[in-house]
């Protein structure tokens, strides 16, 4: 039988989601259909909180840019870590205050650049280049803005290699062998403050041996900086704990990643006898397992496999497409009842790629059954796109059984609006 | 020195395209930037239209569902593949007859089933299932809807697993030997004319074997379905021929198309004493080679590789990343300059799995140069997301020097527009 996890239950053979009855989600809102629980995200949040009661939480908004996440985080006390000017818009939008931003990424525009020396946001500095260019916009205009390096550890955490970032081949950060060298030119350059360092080895890690490795080089890079009279204001160790999506899977949670980097970033602070703040960079574990996909089922066929042809497809979730990635399926009106049947789950894409969930054993499903697709929260919506003309889906909020549209769905206006037709084609 | 392509010239060292600068484009309307050149999607429309002059041709408006290149084939004179009602109703607004549409898919909603019923669109049924919601549909409402099935032939074209549909593992189709059954069945049910049959064996195809293959088999079982009465009135053969993105591919054109199953088609067809029409589906071919992104570098650096950061990356142009495709790159304004270094393309998104172009020599690269990405007509921007919080980019479209733009650029406000946060969060 299968066993739900968490803030997720049945009730009257019903799944349902922050007490919310998922049958009437959908029937309410229509389908396909993003599911946050509120109280989940908070969860999470405490969790990291309070296995480091010392640092600074700066959710990775890439995870989910959703505006009413980043506002509950606000308020919970989150920083953020913005990858564009979007996210970092957004996240100022939702009250993240300025001054718990950091600005990562490895090709940033000018446009870019300059916001975040106008709007004194702290930048993860990737290239020597762009050194050079925030250096020039900042004294421009007699700014100074506050740097960290993303240095390269040369961690291989096991995860898929699409989203390993800190393998020595990656195409984030400077080398290790450069970092103090590139400290001393950032402190002798107009407009910049180096001070702090930043790392971030890959995403849905399952082992925390990798963390304690890239902790140990990247607390003897801060040594070696601090040797050349850097003085340190902030270490940011990244992140990239992974969640159980399979339950085959074991994941080490926020008090596993504090036992394995508090004690290197300890030991080595006291012992130089510095205090940095150290940031933490959560996404995946603060929003996927909040958070589901409802879709409905439109055909079922037997072929090759069983089939259950669905309404959301890679479109909406393209995780298992891209990165072959697992994600738990129910059938949410039948959530209790024996699974007879093997079935794989197919979105309504134009590709043999878009299979949402293969071979699962599930009870007998229907045209007009309503699947549920678990951990759906991190990467889903965010990289939802419009392919094969479909409008994406709304998203909403449940609390305690209230719920509330915190995204609208869109309409064929929304493939259209932007669009013209040259006046002499018409 | 490289070769470019056809359409796509050099003038002052600079990249041209339809006769329009590159360098100029971009500085007008900014990067990144899809640009169309409008004479050579007609020139491969005519292309097909001339190796197969009895057949309809069918554009797969997947491939790139722009409103002003659906406008351009419609005055053309083709029809429309459509997997959506999006794209059904982009394909419709752009002007192409509703009695050349054909409404393919695995996994319509009853919306959708009800819309084509209305519009009296023919559909290409995809299981049993489908077949009696439609039927009941369209005799609920006194209508009669056209259809093929999309049968699967069970051919293996050698392409890219994700984008092989022809596949009998696939989830594309009904299994061939139940094909004669369900056009009895079908022959039988109220509001339904089966006058069809259609397959399609995938994407990017780059040998005509396959598709000799698929027709003999295609026919074999038209032979079957006429055995039993079924009145004929079209074969889709859809399509998937590749183009040569790699210059060490060789690609079949139109007219090896055409040699490889035309013959297999009239002899059958005279062979059995009937005549359906053709049908074919181009997408890719029609438009992949039509269209460049142009992408601005923000950064050179020199690490395990050199990395070149552009302002384009997956969120735009998804092939590389997804199907670790190949595209062709040139430094847009140094387009004849001798390569001298190597280098690799990296796009701003935060994952490693995020790079354009891999190991390429070209010419000495800094920081403002413009890079072009060419054959990125097809599956461009219909695949592209707001992902990392990057509103998308404009596509203009360009004729003989002049340009106009037939999307516009996204900002903020289309990562926001739709959002609400909840009152009682405020």
């Amino acid at each position: 039988m299968f066993t739900i996890k968490d803030h997720i239950d049945v009730q009257d053979n019903h799944l349902t989601i922050g007490k919310a009855d998922t049958t009437e989600l959908a029937e309410k809102y229509g389908t396909p259909l993003y599911v946050t629980n509120e109280s989940r995200i908070i969860e999470n949040f405490s969790a990291y909180r309070k296995a480091f009661p010392d640092a600074e939480i700066y959710y990775a908004a890439k995870a989910n840019g959703s505006l009413t996440i980043l506002r509950l985080l606000a308020r919970a006390g989150a920083g953020a870590d913005v990858f564009s000017y979007g996210e970092l818009y957004l996240a100022l939008l939702a009250g993240i205050p300025r001054e718990k931003i950091l600005f990562n990424g490895n090709s940033k525009t000018d446009f870019e650049l300059q916001k975040a020396v106008e709007l004194g946001i702290k930048v993860s500095v990737d290239s020597r280049n762009e050194l050079h260019t925030l250096s020039e916009f900042a004294s421009d205009c007699g700014k100074t803005t506050q740097i960290a390096f993303r240095v390269n550890p040369d961690v291989s955490p096991k995860t898929h290699p699409k989203i390993a970032t800190g393998l020595c081949s990656s195409k984030f950060g400077i080398p290790s062998k450069e970092v103090v060298k590139i400290y001393q030119e950032a402190s002798e350059l107009p407009g910049i403050s180096p001070c702090g360092i930043h790392c971030h080895i890959g995403s849905q890690i399952l082992e925390t041996e990798p963390f304690t490795e890239a902790a140990q080089k990247m607390m003897d890079l801060v040594e070696k900086i601090v040797d050349i009279g850097i003085d340190l204001k902030f270490v940011d160790m990244g992140s990239g704990l992974g969640i159980p999506y399979n339950k085959a899977e074991e994941a080490p949670k926020p008090h596993d990643l504090a036992n394995a980097i508090l004690p290197v970033f300890r030991e080595k602070t006291q012992e130089i006898g510095i205090s940095p703040k150290l940031i933490l960079e959560p996404g995946r574990y603060i929003v996927a397992d909040t958070t589901i996909l409802l879709t409905r089922v439109n055909t079922v066929k037997k072929a090759a496999r069983n089939f259950v042809g669905v309404d959301a497809g890679f479109n909406l979730l393209i995780r298992p497409a891209m990165y072959e990635s697992y994600h738990y399926v129910l059938v949410a009106n039948k959530a209790r009842s024996a699974p007879d049947e093997t079935y794989t789950i197919a979105g309504p894409i134009c590709e043999t790629g878009d299979i949402l969930a293969e071979d699962r054993k599930l009870p007998g499903i229907v045209k007009g059954d309503l699947i549920a697709i678990l951990d759906a929260g991190a990467y889903g919506f965010s990289m939802a796109s419009q392919y094969n003309g479909r409008p994406r889906c709304a998203e909403i909020l449940v609390k305690d059984g209230d719920t509330e549209i915190i995204r609208s769905r869109e309409d064929i206006e929304d493939l259209i609006g932007k669009q013209r037709i040259p006046a002499r084609l018409l």
